[in-house]
Order: C-alpha cells, then structure tokens, then sequence
C-alpha cells in the first residue's frame, strides 16, 4: 500500500504520518519524486481502511493498494525515470550508455590500451573483471586487488567511470573508488551481498541470473533498495534454455516488461548473452531498438589469447565499426550519450 | 558434399555428372544459383575422395564437404539468399514485409474492415486463421473451409496476399488460392504434412517449435526443400522457459543465427512471442533492428471480442500507429516494402 | 459442472435429463461407473444454479462444479480408475505391464527374435515401430506398412499384443489389427489426429510431447475422449531441459501428480527419457517406486547395429536381467503383470 | 591426467614424485584409496609423455588421462564410493540417511518437539533452517544465530547430528557444532563460500543450483575438494523448467548418473523439488529405488502456520506414516540406515 502525499508537506508533518502508520506495526520506506513524496508501507496492509487514513490525513493526496512483492522498485511507487549517475555519466530517462572493456583485466599496458580505445570510439563506461567468478577451481580467477588497481589506472588515464565486478561481501572494502559495483548473473540471490552493496552509497548493476524470472530480478533489487541504495542498473543478459547454438538466450522481451514494471533503468548485456562474436552486433542493434538504456559490449585488443571469454569478444577496430553504426541508431532514438 | 560445377555447364554434361554420382549410391540434390550449379550429396560421402572427383570431372570447379545435417537450406550450399514470392510479394533480401490480420477469420464484416485497415496503415500481406489449433476440444476451431471462403473475398477486395495455417496434410487441396500457406508451431515435426506442403507449389511459412532448436527448424525446412519447394519462410515466434511473465520467450538471437546458416527469408511474430499487446511495438522494433526479412502482426477490430489471442491483438487505430514508426525504421535500415 | 446421477437410473429418465440440459445449449458428456453415472457439461456454466438443478431433477445426487478445463478425463468426473484393456492385457489399477521391443522393425528375423526374448523374459506386449518420425528428411523412416506386417506375424507367433506409432490420420486404415495405437511426443498436439483416434475403438497410447505441460497433456486425452474413446494411456518420456547431459530429463513427478488429476493410466518410458542404456535400469525401478502402471523399454537384439535409438537399446540379456529385478519390484508393489 | 601408484609405496618415494612432477608446472591433488593412492595432475597436460612418466618411475602402476574437467570428484580417479561421516551417521555404500525437520527454526518448543517426533519415526539426522535465502528482503529472515544455538539444544536432547545452511563465509565461525554444513542451491556458485567450506574439516551437503547442469555441480564440488574437503554429500532437489504444476522438477535421473561420475555420495530432496506435500512419499519411494544415498524430508509440528514453505512439509504423523513404508524400501535394496 501506498501513500502519495501533497506538494509540500512539511518536514514535522511527514514525520508524524510515519510515526502513526509505523506504531500500527509496518516498516515504511520513502519515495521522493519530482513532485510528492511517497510513503509506502511493508507489511500485511489488509487491515488498513485506506479511506480513512486518506481522510484523516490532510496531508495524503491519495491512496493506493501494489499487489506486487516488490514495493521500492515498483514504477507505481515512483513514476519517474531514475537516472543512475555512475561517475559523472548518466543512465536511464533519455541517455544510453555503452559499457566496454575486457573480460578479465590483464595487464597494465592491455587495459590502458583497450581503455584509451573504446573511449575513442564511443564507449562511455569501462569495464573489466579483477575478481572472476569462475565455473572451474582451476581456471584464471583474475588479478584481484592488482586488477582493481589497473582498472583505477586506466581510469585516470582515460577518464571513463569504471565497472566491475565484486564476488564477496568481504571484498567491498576494496571497491571505494570504484564507480559502478555489477553484481553477477551467479549472484543474483546471494542475498547478504545484495544487502551490503545496498548499503554503499555506489550505483549497483545487477546482472539477471541465468534461470530467473523478472519478478525475482526486481525482488533483488528490491533488496538493495531496501538498504537506502536507490542507483541500481538492471542488466539483461541471456537466461538458461533447451537452445544450444547460442550460450544463453537473450531475452529482449525483458527490457519493455521491466521499464513498465520498474522505473531503474535497463541495459543489455549482448555479448554474455549469445557467447558468439557474429551475434554482439545485430543483438545490440536490437538492443536499442527495444529501449534499452545501455549496452555492456566485451571487446579485447586480441581476442584469440583472451584469458576469458574470447569467443565473444570483439576486437578493437570490430568495436570501433560498430559503435559507428550503434550512433546512429542512439541519435534515431533520440537518444544521448555521456554526460548530457 | 557438395561440388559447384563452373558456370555455363551443358544439360547433358550436368546430367552426366548426376548420374555418375547416383550410380555409387548417394541421392543428389541440385541448388540452382545465379552464377553456379552446385549439387549437393545426400548419404555417407566419407568413402568418397573429393579430389579425385574434382580432377576427374571437369565440370566441377570445387567441391566441399558440408558437415551441417542439412543440405539444400544450406547457405554454404546456396550463399545467395532466397527470395520468396508471395503473391507478387517478396520476401528476402532487401525486402521487407508486413503480414496482418486476425487471429480467427470470424465473419465477412470482421475479416473486410481489417483487411482494409491494415493495408491502409501499410502491412502487405493479409493473414488470417480459418484452421485453428487450440488446446482444448471445446474451444472455438476457427470457420474452417468458409473462413478460407472469406479470406479469399478480402484478398480481391484489397488485393493483399493471404496467409493461413493448415492443420493436417488433408485439408491441402483447399489452400489452392491460398498465397503463402502456414505450418504452425506444433506442426513443426509433423514430418508427413511438411512433405505434402514440400510437394505444393506454394510458399511456406514455417513457424518454428515451442521448444525446438534452430536446427531442428532447418532440418524441417530440409524436408519441404528435399521435396522440391524451395519457398520456405522461417519464423521465429518465441520459445518455451521457465520464465512466466510473458507467454514465450522471444528469441532474437535466432535471426541473425538462422541467418548465417541458410539463405533462407527469416521473419519475426511478436505476438504470438509475448502474448501481450504492451510489447508488441517494442520487439517489432528489435526484430527489424536484428535483421529480419519480415513481421506478422495481430490485428483485430475489436480485440475486447475477439474469438482468440484478445490480449495481444493490437486494435486498428495502434497497428497503424507502429506502421508510422516501422516505416521509418525499415527506411533506416535501407530496405522495401511490397513489390520493389 | 458435473451431476452424479442417483444409482439405477432408468434409460428414459437419464435421457430426458440430458435432453433438458442440451435445450439450454450445453454439449453433454456421460460418464459410467460402476456405481454412479455421472453427467457432465460442457459450456459457460456460470449461469447454471447447480442447487435448482439437483433439488428439481429428483434422479440427481449431487452436483459439483469442475474448474479445470478437462473434463472427461477429470477424477472428480470419474473418481475410480480407468482400466484399459490392450488386447486382453490389462493397463491401471493395480496391474503393471511392461511393453518392450526395439525402435524399428527392421526385418522378421529381428522382431520374431526379439519378441520372442522379451516374452520369455517376462515383457506382456511388444512395441516396434513401423513408421519413425525422424528429425532429418534423410534418414531411415521405418519399413511402414511391411514392418505392420511383420510386427503382426511376430504377434501370432508370440501372442504378446502390439503397440505401433501412427504418424497421420490417413494412415488409421492400416492399424485395424493393431492393440494399442501410439500417438508420439512431436504429435501430442496433433489435434485432427488425436480427434481420429479418439473415433476409433482402438486403446490409445499418448506419449506427452517434449515441452508440454501436464494440463496440455491432459487437454490432449481430451480430445481423444471427447470422440468417445476412453481407452487411453497416457505415458511421461522425458522433457526438454536445459541439461545436456541426458537426451531429456525425466520428469518422475508427473506420475503422481497424473493419478491425481486423472483416472487414466500413466506408464513410463525410461529409454527415451534418458537416451542412455545405463539408466534405463535406475528409472525403470524409479517408475515402479512413484506408482507408475507400466513401463516401455527399448529392447534390440545387436544394439550396435540397430538403425535407430541403438544408444539406448538394451540387449536382450540385460532386459533379461532387468526383467528378474523389475518382477520382485512389481511383486514388492502388489502388483500383478499380465492378463490378471 | 592420473598415476595410479602402485600398493605400499613408502612416503619419500611418493614426495620425490610430486616434487618432480611439480617442478614442471603442475599442481597435484593425492587420493589415497584402500589400496593405491592416486596422483592426480591439474594444469594443461598435453605436453607430457604417459608412457615416459610410467616407466621412468617405478612407483607407479600406470597413468591415464582424464579429460573430464573435475579431477578429485571424478570416480576415475578414485573408484571406490566415498563415506561422508556426518556426526557418527555414515552416507554412502549401503548406508541410507534420512535428513528430516522444519524450513526454519522457529522457537524451542517447536524444534525440539520436531527433532523427538522424527527421532521416533526413524530420522536419523535433523535439519532446520537458522538462516534462511528468501526472495524477498521483506520475508522471514530465519532466527539467525538464535536459530544455530536452539538447533544444538535440538542435537543434545535427541543424538541426532544436525544440518543447516550458511549463506555467507563470514558465518562460518558460528558453523563450529554443526555437523553438516549446507551449501544452499542459490550458493552452488558462490565460489568463494565454496573455499571456504572447503578450507573448513566439516561435511558439506551441496544442493544443485535450480539450473545447473550435473557437470557444473561437480565443479562446484571440485571446489571445496581442491582445497582439501573430501567430505562432500551431492544433493538433487529439482530444476526450473517451463512445467508450472510442480515448483521444480525433480531429476532422478542426476542420481545414477551422478554416481557413474564420482565417488561422492548423492541424496535427493523431494520436499522442495514438489513442493507439494501429495508428492513428498512417492517421489522419496522413487530416489530410493533409483540408487540415492539419503533422502532430505520437510516436516513441521503444524504445517498450516509454518513460517515458511508449509505447502510442501508433511506434519509427523505423515512422516511417521512414510518412514514405516521407507524402511521396507531401504531394507528391500539391501540398505543400512544409522551409524551401521
């Protein structure tokens, strides 16, 4: 159940209605828009005479009964777009972002040098993974904290935000200068860590897991919210099925389904998805054809000795051609790029 | 395996070449392009000695061995792709093409005034279900042989082509007047009716399984094509999941893919994908944006009423809305409409 | 909605009643028990006032309304089990039989052979397939009407009933001296084929198709009992998952979850569900255990040479043997096998 | 790659080996068997000569190589059935284990009465959840370390060793009187945790993510043996699929093979495979039947108010009723329950 309350409220009036609504036994959460302030309550509202509280409350616009599990998330509690500010550069509400970076950070010169190239050509975020969830104990796992080092590196360099990945809770220490923390599809439910990057004041990007559904994606998310950490990024990227010849399926109904339900924004994450080189391109067309806020593209500068994922990676000067094609179809939807 | 003859080879040499071949017990295949013949071996070509055969025939320019288990829908086979003529309308290669309608032809008023308005806003093929499967006994079958009748009846009034589904291998001699006849999803695996429709003269559009891989559709497509008919329409039309918030999982990966494997036209149904009128626009959108040769929209006049798939049926005054915003995207993309 | 008629209607007092019910458009359909003849309705019943009907029809117990959309097939329709009766073996309540044989017959010596093994072995009807729905257009389709024939001949020489797969409706004529028609998974949905068996006399196997759900396969029984045949076997084969590492998996709880639901017959197939001999032994056991009536087992007398499924195959030495273990388990159940 | 050593070898002899097999870059992992210890080899082995290996050392019996991804988990390199010692209750070759209690741990009263009541029903170890993944940050969270301290007074009234999940390596200190720590089908790739528990000397349940592939589960297993901890338990407990009947689906067939690929014992979890009560006993009769090595039961004092799950929980007088039919079963496949 919701609550809208009227343009204005004042600070002591807000504090009293919160008070009256929490001594009858619900935890509240907060929702500041443009215009009004919404107080939505957890718990079970069936109890609740939403009339009465409307008319016994002068400051309450109107009432409003979500039947949806997740509240702060929920478009219906917070009708704006969130623009997610990750390091300087805007996501969601008119801007589209292309995150691009190698799998697995691997060096100094080999991150500096992909990183000065896609910036180059068009790319707005960088990625790349220090630490690297890995599905054999006996796979590269990534240069840890040497890799963290590098990517701030290629930061100051460059001067694009950076992305990537935690695995752990115990790790957050070690992301303070980092710009966006991505939680991995793998993760997607570790729901101790959803809670402590909840409450970091970094923007999340939360990958979808492998065999969830949208509803669990945003009960996720609800999780980080829940905390008080309201920048949080939805990223698509392929879920688990029969089909073979791709790695996963990317699942584009997700990004229109998602932008109804939630007001976070969403990007794609077509490389992860398909697995294959061949399908980054057209997958990413789709992609911003169907609304999504953002593209996170692998790229290596020689994919053929990548340490992961080297299938799907593009290369730089592939990257490069396509970000070319990608500009004009960000522009078709009148779209911008960057810092706005 | 297959061998491309040179250009310009004689009838007589050509059936000379054939017949050596059936000799040692392979069937043949013949895929006749603009430039080349290539024919194509059917059975355990592992005895035969490629090089020997290219020497020894002078006909031959090279050969190849084709590992894929389909052949004649084979792009290596056949590297140009296909245009399908549908009633003067193609479909394929720099053509694209919009097939609209209801989902049950319910009356003549119903199927005229759609057909009408669709082809107003711009769609260039008229579809329609006078056949219906449906899960349940007791549910409406669609008109059957008068819903045909009445399909006709729209088609000279407006001219579009017309597209229907054939539930078994003995209502085909009905679908003689029929422009593109549709073998539906849970017919993909129907291997006698795609013979039958393999032995037609006419277009086919093959939709593809719930849960079928691409090259479980390719092999189908293989049956139509080894029957001779090589106007073949794949469609993609979603996927079964694990995921519930939309009726099937729309996968796009699947166009680009199909793409690079035959040269066959690949169109995209997202309505029957997500079963929701909300996404329609959106994914029509992506499909354009991945590559595909065409869409299938459902239309009805009043979807409240409608007899079947209410709830992803756009109304007229929506469809030709997204035909406004399609035709732009299919300009952006440097592809045609109708009879280029 | 459904009306169980008091115990020793009259035949004039029964048909007055449905003629009553009929007048107000409804379709009917009877079930017989062995106590009670029950009626059911097909139709919107909401407009119905279920206590009018029972207080002023005095040959009516009691009514019910029956919310899933299967009807005939419905325990609550037909509360006892359905005994099916495969030419003088019996199929439900409390017998178990096992049907086994190879995939395809191939020539008499094999399917006399391996009838007769799999008789001696204990196995109480003999499958073999005449026509083979096969994936690809190249390969081997069955031996048709001569392999009809000789699955006959091997059923005079053994007297085990025969269970063969029909492909299309056109082919019905052919299984006049068939015990029990298989419709295959591809052909679940199949819906003019499932109404054509659903018009002959013949028991009916219903193989559940590789991504439907139970309540299709139940809609699907349906459409068989609908006709009037209510001989029908329904048989869980395995589903499509995304593990790879089974052909498909085996979805045990829908035995349970069936009987339930339905009065009919439920067997089990481990061979195709697994695609693997290895684990046709573990489940045939898992079957017996979760309350199965009947197992089909893939059996060959040289599965290295079999021209379909050799894979899967046992030998007849392993059925033997398996048989021996099987025998205690169906003993260990309270099972009887055979004619009874 | 593996050398099998041959029987008797002194240690001297057994470290030179390792030392000159890890001079050339590889890393080792012993299994020491009843009669051979195995050295097994991690890192990219294509470059050693086997054959070399075998007779320039005489210590080893012969080599062999392994192309499976797992090493330690895989029965090739350790062919006999591995015995987890949970508490002084053996899992594994011939022993069957039933794992039985609440979701969660919800009061003294509650989780004693449960732990008494299973006890006399035949249970031979205790489970209950103290901290509980939930999909939404607004559910029953569990009692925490509450839920740890009451489930150890459980443990001393009964005997019965206990199980209970971790959801993050910085719980594992509280883990220090537990007896079998689970690892929770979310956590199958948290692969950090997986360390840890590895690094850990206590037995380690690991649940099968909702969709991970057996091969995936082995490495998730290989993971906290490669850091020492050999006592691993697999547990099936179900996988999503598009079927909507059942909350997952149980794959039985993960059992056999399983245990065709590694030594470690494998149990199965019925309650949240169903997730219906109705199915609880014959999917529990069928894992017995297919070869599993335990059974893990849902039940509660008073299902209808259980905080969480009761849907799928059998209260005692139904396990009580169950286990008197299991006995029979476990007895019938030649099988020990308790501590042998």
């Amino acid at each position: 159940m919701i609550f809208v309350l009227k343009p204005g409220v004042s600070k002591p009036d807000l504090d009293l209605f919160i008070q009256k609504i929490e001594a009858r036994g619900f935890k509240t959460f907060l929702s500041t828009g443009t215009d009004h302030t919404v107080v939505c309550l957890i718990g079970n509202t069936a109890t609740i005479d939403l009339d009465a509280v409307v008319q016994t409350n002068n400051i309450v616009e109107y009432g409003k009964r979500v039947t949806e599990p997740y509240k702060a998330v929920n478009r219906t509690v917070h009708p704006e777009d969130t623009v997610v500010n990750a390091g300087g550069v805007l996501i969601g509400e008119g801007m589209f972002q292309v995150i691009s970076g190698p799998c697995s950070v691997e060096s100094e010169d080999q991150i500096i040098k992909v990183a000065k190239s896609v910036k180059a050509s068009g790319a707005t975020l960088l990625r790349g993974g220090a630490f690297k969830p890995r599905t054999s104990p006996y796979a590269f796992m990534g240069l840890q904290e040497d890799g963290l080092r590098l990517l701030l590196m290629a930061k100051r360099e460059t001067g694009l935000p950076i992305v990537t990945e935690v695995m752990n809770q115990t790790q957050l220490p070690l992301f303070e200068d980092v710009d966006v923390i991505q939680v991995g599809a793998r993760n997607m439910q570790n729901f101790d860590l959803l809670r402590e990057v909840g409450r970091s004041n970094k923007p999340v990007l939360l990958k979808r897991g492998l065999a969830n559904t949208l509803e669990e994606l945003l009960m996720s998310a609800e999780y980080i919210m829940s905390e008080g950490n309201s920048q949080v990024i939805l990223c698509e990227r392929g879920i688990r099925t029969f089909e073979t010849s791709t790695r996963n399926t990317l699942d584009l109904s997700a990004v229109p389904l998602l932008k109804q339900k939630t007001h976070l924004p969403v990007i794609v994450d077509p490389s992860h998805a398909a697995g294959l080189r061949g399908l980054v391109a057209p997958l990413a067309r789709a992609a911003i054809a169907v609304g999504a806020d953002g593209l996170m593209i692998e790229t290596h500068n020689d994919p053929a000795k990548a340490l992961c994922d080297g299938a799907q990676s593009l290369d730089l000067v592939q990257f490069n051609d396509l970000m070319d094609d990608l500009k004009l179809r960000i522009a078709f939807e009148g779209k911008l790029m960057g810092t706005a």
